[in-house]
């Protein structure tokens, strides 16, 4: 059986869409035991009249919520009875529970999982890895996309590793293909920090480095994972979320300025919905933060039941995988460099 | 009478599509004066047959090619027999040239114009400058994009109030919106300096700073300038144009993967080739290099005829507003930092 936490206040459903899901998950995998941090009334009432196996959920109150514009330290240090505080502190001290799923601030996440949890051994700085659609019908692993606005070239091999086993382990991915993130293809482009992280990557066999990636080259299947530092990175994910939103709103709106274009849409309704699905990055679940000790899964503060379905899975499936030790065992052929 | 020098080799359609351009901005502007630099025999072989005012064109024979893959610096030194470094040193020296176009390769480009054209009085560093089009219509100058990738807090005040003054002068933007690129808006998001420079822009009344965007708000409409470091300035401009290219073509494989789709999408033919035009970046011309003593266009390597005019009226509109002589005083303002 495997213990998972789900935070169920801080995102934008919030506590409908975390409970929901929740005993969606109960119900898909009977080897999975949750545990609910909240406002415990506001569960239970969301959970009232609903079915489920309450011998595999667990309740517990934490009646105080993080804000999005909170400072993440001082959410950390005084909001120890939040859900997320409160489900970071049971995630550290219980030895039986596996991972956590949240959808409240990132800032806090990140502060209180690097502060309250620690690291996996030999990681220097634990590093988010989202995951988006390629054209071909693929996926690519961002690493990292937030966590650290300011990298060494001995993190960004760090994040490499990471999110290479990530990618094999959850997804399949064999031999993943490797990117550094940088402005042009050639070895010498980019700063100093680049051009070492890719001289260092290029002597990693943990990590099938196949050179760098502009970023333009993102969605077109030829990676599976693109290691960045956490500004580029974010800049990288979010510019390509606003963008391929921005353009079906733009194709909506276009759509409806003339009637015979409603009448063309309409012969393509399967096809603009299957775009929607394609487009829309809640259906590939979570940000994932490598490197902690413990499994910890960001869920878009946006996530609806689906979307969060999707991230208990994936804290499963990590767990399950032995990721954590297969990345102590990859991480220590390597030298350590201190932070 | 303005005149504007042409680099015919570098880019993928050379010498046809600067030739053509070249010809037609002629005769769409009498106040043009065009000087052709590259391989005269061939530049003479494209003019063959074609009518023009031989008296506002010149042609200066520069028979070397800078190749995409050679090392900027190399090109600068060794080849001032090509066509692009030969429009450096005419624009340098001859006092009667204002501007250059050129699609060649962009590192030799910056280097060469940083060398040999050096910098407007009280700039520390030149930055690139694109512009895209935002979805209620608008256009948004992002800058840098990839001429620095390390700056400091005062590079970015520097861009943004030239980028402010390019879009105000050359597209008529009253007030420019201009924000600065971060990971969050809250003013202590990113590294220290972002933090710096949006304290100094708060304190920088030439610039009508709206503080920090997020990446997936760049096409929104809310911003007419958006201020980062070339690193991920670049990362912003490409992820925007390979997410709406990758788009585009999955969608029109959909379209032929079933014939109901086909019909649907021949009654709105009109509407794909809009969207089509829209989200073709060649439409709203070069990359302008903002600070530099002379202006100078920067068009993507693969413009045809149609993306050079518009390089060659950027240029020409850029020297009619007197923009340099504009960003010199403004930039005077400012206490002076050193490089």
């Amino acid at each position: 059986m495997i213990k998972i936490i789900v935070d169920c206040f801080g995102g934008d459903h919030c506590p409908q869409a975390p409970v929901e899901a929740a005993i969606k998950a109960l119900e898909a995998n009977k080897d999975l035991f949750l545990i609910l941090t909240g406002e415990e009334g506001l569960i239970r009432k969301e959970l009232e009249g609903k079915s489920y196996d309450d011998t595999r959920l667990e309740i517990i109150h934490a009646p105080e919520v993080i804000g999005c514009d909170e400072k993440p330290t001082d959410a950390v240090r005084l909001k120890r009875n939040s859900s997320m505080m409160k489900a970071i502190i049971l995630l550290r001290d219980r030895d039986d529970i596996a991972a956590m799923v949240s959808t409240g601030s990132t800032g806090a996440l990140v502060t209180g999982a690097l502060v309250r949890l620690g690291r996996i051994p030999g990681i220097i700085r634990p590093a988010f890895c989202p995951i988006l659609p390629t054209m071909n019908g693929g996926l690519v692993g961002i690493c990292d996309s937030g966590a650290n606005v300011e990298v060494t070239s001995a993190h960004l091999r760090q994040f490499a590793i990471m999110a290479s086993l990530y990618m094999e382990n959850v997804y399949g991915v064999k031999n993943p293909r490797t990117a550094l993130l940088n402005v042009g293809k050639e070895a010498e482009k980019g700063d100093d920090i680049r051009r070492e992280a890719y001289a260092m990557l290029k002597e990693t066999p943990s990590v099938n480095f196949v050179g760098n990636m502009e970023s333009r080259d993102l969605l077109s299947g030829s990676y599976d994972v693109v290691v960045a530092d956490g500004f580029s990175g974010n800049v990288l994910v979010k510019t390509t979320e606003g963008t391929a939103l921005e353009l079906l709103k733009k194709l909506k709106k276009d759509i409806y300025s003339r009637t015979i274009y409603k009448i063309g849409a309409l012969l393509m309704k399967k096809m603009f919905a299957d775009e929607k699905k394609f487009m829309n990055y809640q259906n590939y679940g979570g940000s994932v933060l490598l490197g902690t000790s413990k499994v910890v899964v960001k869920g878009h503060g946006s996530s609806k039941t689906a979307a969060i379905v999707k991230c208990i899975e994936q804290a499963y499936r990590m767990e399950v995988s032995k990721l954590s030790g297969k990345i102590e065992t990859e991480i220590a052929k390597y030298e350590h460099y201190e932070l």
